[in-house]
């Protein structure tokens, strides 16, 4: 009897079951808190157990954070890959950066923390990002060739209309208990995407609204 | 002779000496990993120097963030007041936002730290930061009791026009080598500065631009 394919089954879901604690962790107290001990604790095995699949923090730190982009990349191509029209294609990309983050705050809080390092990523920041700055200039820069979009900097896109989504994700709670929602709310979410639409449309408008 | 004017003066500077460096040291690593240590050897003095102006780290962090969501507080509130009409104060506010974090990016990390945390100051987020959000709400609010902007919450307003100034400083060398820019370079800085612009009016607009 060939039992392999069965122990590679298990130790699959034992990798992805450490990746999504990893997550967690490396999301609610950042890379240098986090312990491979407390990843360990919450999926209920032995820290020796981590180094048989990650051999240090920084590479399970890697693989969760390439696990985010690639992610968010995939669902964004397939988003984008329906529609035809730059500012559909744009919209949709950015529609599904916000269900992806609404799904998967632990996410939001990485791309958050990302932001505010000084030297991330050892002076390669966008190692495992760099996929979903290039979907932006992609579409951005088809959308400015067909003179559908104005002449902008994608990045400006990124920084201006991009990263709202984190915000409405993390700070759900940041706002004080009289001020706090639930970012997945179907009403609440809604409302947000529409300010989204609204914005992106503005941001990339070749006229100038009134 | 009477010194005591001479040594509080000395001691005030010293102070807000330890509370620059220690908004850096803050900024670049975060609270659980930076170190008074840290800290004082930026000043060019001994831990124990420290302590007798703020007797814990939490205690110098709690100065460190005061100190930047009150200054910021206190630009907005000069910025608005030089205008009547809601779009002209909104608009100063959140110029008042992106000029101070762009003379000060170590308070926007510290802000994007903030905002990452899952369980930020023990549970009120906002004990500093409430200063700065009830400025927004009181200028939209506004807008929308004289029918200038459309009904909308003001939280909104944070997350997704307010919030973009502390990416477009914070972002500038985590997009790529080939996608950093100067935030504080002049052309950088109005090209952003117009995007916000039609953001901000677009957020807000009565009527929804074609």
């Amino acid at each position: 009897m060939d039992i392999k394919p069965i122990r590679h089954a298990r130790g699959e879901a034992t990798r992805q079951a450490i990746l999504e604690a990893a997550e967690t962790v490396f999301a609610d107290v950042g890379f240098t808190t986090a312990r491979l001990e407390d990843v360990a604790a919450a999926v209920g095995i032995r820290r020796p157990s981590i180094v048989y699949y990650f051999s240090n923090k920084q590479e399970l730190y890697d693989a969760v954070e390439e696990d985010i982009f690639a992610s968010m990349h995939r669902v964004a191509l397939g988003g984008i890959a329906q529609h035809a029209k730059p500012i559909d294609r744009l919209l949709a990309l950015f529609d599904e950066w916000l269900d992806f983050l609404v799904a998967r705050p632990s996410a939001a809080r990485i791309i958050q923390r990302l932001v505010a390092d000084v030297t991330p990523r050892a002076g390669n920041p966008t190692q495992f990002s760099n996929v979903l700055l290039r979907d932006v200039e992609t579409v951005v820069n088809e959308g400015i060739a067909t003179g559908d979009f104005r002449p902008l900097p994608p990045m400006h896109v990124v920084n201006a209309v991009g990263s709202s989504s984190l915000f409405y994700v993390c700070n759900s709670k940041q706002l004080g208990s009289n001020r706090s929602y639930d970012a997945a709310d179907p009403a609440e979410l809604e409302s947000f995407r529409e300010l989204l639409h609204l914005l992106t449309r503005a941001a990339v408008a070749p006229e100038r609204p009134g």
